[in-house]
């Protein structure tokens, strides 16, 4: 069963595009819906009447991930969830997530209309918190069973305002252990993404299937020399930190642009004590998060920028402690949502290119647990946790029928 | 007339010294005296206690300095002052400026007590706010009237938490000008201070005669980029602002050491925004203090470090803004008082050596004044500004004693 004539309808789309764009809109034209907000919880209110309105099932689980579900005629089919997030980072633009969510739910009611009978339920899904202003992926993390029981438990209270904004919510700490499924009950995990960067604007190709997602370490090195007053210590002989620092930053970057071209690393902050104009900074610290397509280069690139800052601490006669504060491993897309989305793109004539994303997306947390695969969108100038964040309409139509397409090639395969 | 047995009475000294030292301690064994803390006005309540005891005359100005005097016969002579400071930084040590200020105080009681009759009137002064926990040199600034008139009005209230602290001490905003004084009423200004570095020490001299006080200016660098994601953005093509500031931190010490022997330079703070490792930093700022012994050359070397961050904004495609928001010029101290001060050490058989002070000091306000000198006594490792700071106590009485003796060679020139 072929259906290249099936199109999605774009202005129903657009429609929900721009109401959407209205809530959690700033004074300079961005988009503020921080996970759990007064403009988050607005957005979802939003959506679950856009389900009910297209006849599908309001879902919410006990991690807050809200869906839609379109039940096919066996009650004990699997489920072929397709998501994203309505949730954003401060001062965001319009697409991120929120493209997917849309693409998903427009998708289903185009199924829907057509009269088309599946053999698994389809499921368009929100995940909670995917940017993380209280835990990046919360909901997936939660859906996958993957956060350790005793998270949300708040012995030392560094939860707490976690927890109230659960709870103010509607979403109790105590029962998101509940959001766990069962893998043997999904046929799978889909979603359309905006690519976040400009290799398919460069290239001119409409559609990126995403091969793997990169894994992210996060690292903070603390250097640590001297106090010493800023006049009187001879230029010589000094244990300034920020001097191995400032080493440390230029000659890390040097190191990942030189030795591992699918590497990227990020000197994302830096904090100096006591950070006064007249004392030799004592202690100084870097964070540093570090993303590589491939797991073992991922480890490797690590281990040299450990042995990069001790060089540097030594060479400035300091020492160097570092603390890896967090971890993704890198993911892998499954072989048969790759090919659902390509033989989707052949379908329709859209040409398309293999890729591999270097942003986290819940796809990755889902791979661990179900097939699992994602398309990207182009992005004009690559921006995004930007108002300037941009996508064509065309792309953004282009893409959901893309991903309508490959649904069905994954449901009748 | 040559006194080369009259010595001050160096019991008393250190009964001096332990007393204050007591004021203001921490639990760590360091000192907290900032000026017009209850610590500062609980010390120069001591003071006054201790100025009184000696039977001098207790001064204080508009200003807050506090003073002893000991009039000479002739009402129209004019004043030689010998000060220090008894505020210190936060976490402080026991003889920065407290030094100064009890070895003024012993010399004038030991004059006082040999019955010298002097052509001038001594006077020992205790400067408030040396160290700037307000505004570095309030003290001789306003006694010396270089303080802008408008500087203590408060149109945009940043001054209204230092006018609180002014008036908590007893002194009146609106009056801090009338402290200003006239330099024909002065024969000069002489001040006893430990070195803060280790050139005594490791040369095993006894005493710095200090030539020149270094010009300081402080500069805030603001390196400008682009945020972006920092997974998706190609380390090819990032405006990173942390590059810029990096590169440039590291190579502003290289240029210092290898073209500007003379000068020191401290970066001491650096400041990112937005400050997480998910985003590129598109905002950094760094502070520098730049010290040179000689004008010209401090000039020349800020106006390379000028340069220098705008090199090193390019090279990471970024725009840089420089800000000088303070300066001090060089200052040199006079012949005569450097005389005073090696024929007092030749009277008494004290090695000396001169040098110049990469420390400022209240000398720096008052040579633009009057006749003006210091002289250095040895610092244990250099280390001041910590609880460690140490001078042996064979070291402060001989340069009580020196500076006694240097006052006696300049009121009797």
């Amino acid at each position: 069963m072929v259906f290249p004539n099936l199109k999605i309808n774009h202005e129903r789309l657009h429609a929900d595009f721009e109401q959407l764009s209205q809530i959690g809109l700033t004074a300079d034209n961005g988009i503020c819906r921080m996970a759990l907000s007064r403009e988050d919880l607005e957005a979802r209110a939003w959506f679950a009447d856009r389900i009910e309105e297209a006849g599908f099932l309001v879902h919410d689980d006990d991690a807050g991930n809200l869906s839609g579900i379109l039940l096919c005629d066996n009650p004990k089919a699997k489920t072929l969830l397709i998501g994203s997030h309505l949730d954003t980072v401060q001062n965001a633009g319009r697409y991120d997530g929120a493209v997917g969510v849309l693409a998903a739910l427009e998708s289903l009611r185009t199924i829907n209309e057509a009269g088309l009978k599946l053999p698994v339920h389809l499921e368009v899904i929100d995940f909670t918190d995917d940017e993380g202003a209280w835990q990046p992926m919360f909901g997936s993390l939660s859906l996958t069973g993957r956060l350790p029981k005793n998270y949300l438990r708040d012995a030392n209270g560094e939860m707490s305002s976690f927890r109230a904004a659960l709870v103010r919510a509607g979403i109790n700490p105590e029962h998101v252990h509940r959001a766990r499924r069962s893998p043997a009950d999904l046929a799978g995990y889909i979603e359309v993404h905006i690519e976040q960067g400009w290799r398919l604007e460069r290239s001119q190709v409409n559609i990126g299937v995403v091969t793997g997602i990169v894994g992210r370490s996060s690292y903070l090195f603390t250097f640590h020399g001297q106090a010493g007053h800023s006049g009187t210590t001879s230029m010589w002989e000094r244990k300034d930190a920020l001097q191995g620092a400032a080493l440390f930053v230029t000659r890390a970057h040097e190191l990942v642009r030189n030795s591992y071209p699918e590497g990227v690393i990020n000197c994302g902050n830096v904090e100096v004590k006591p950070g006064t104009r007249t004392i030799i900074p004592s202690e100084v610290r870097v964070t540093v998060e570090c993303r590589h397509v491939k797991q073992t280069l991922l480890e490797e690139m690590e281990r040299a920028l450990l042995d990069l800052a001790h060089e540097c601490a030594q060479a400035c006669y300091l020492t160097v402690m570092s603390d890896r504060f967090g971890h993704i491993a890198t993911a892998m897309m499954s072989d048969s949502v790759i090919e659902a989305i390509e033989k989707a793109c052949e379908q329709l004539d859209v040409t398309y290119t293999r890729l591999a994303s270097y942003a986290s997306h819940n796809a990755q947390v889902m791979s661990t647990f179900t097939e699992s695969g994602m398309l990207f969108i182009p992005s004009v100038n690559g921006i995004s946790h930007n108002p300037a964040e941009f996508s064509e309409w065309e792309d953004v139509v282009r893409g959901t029928n893309v991903l309508m397409h490959a649904i069905l090639n994954l449901a009748l395969r």
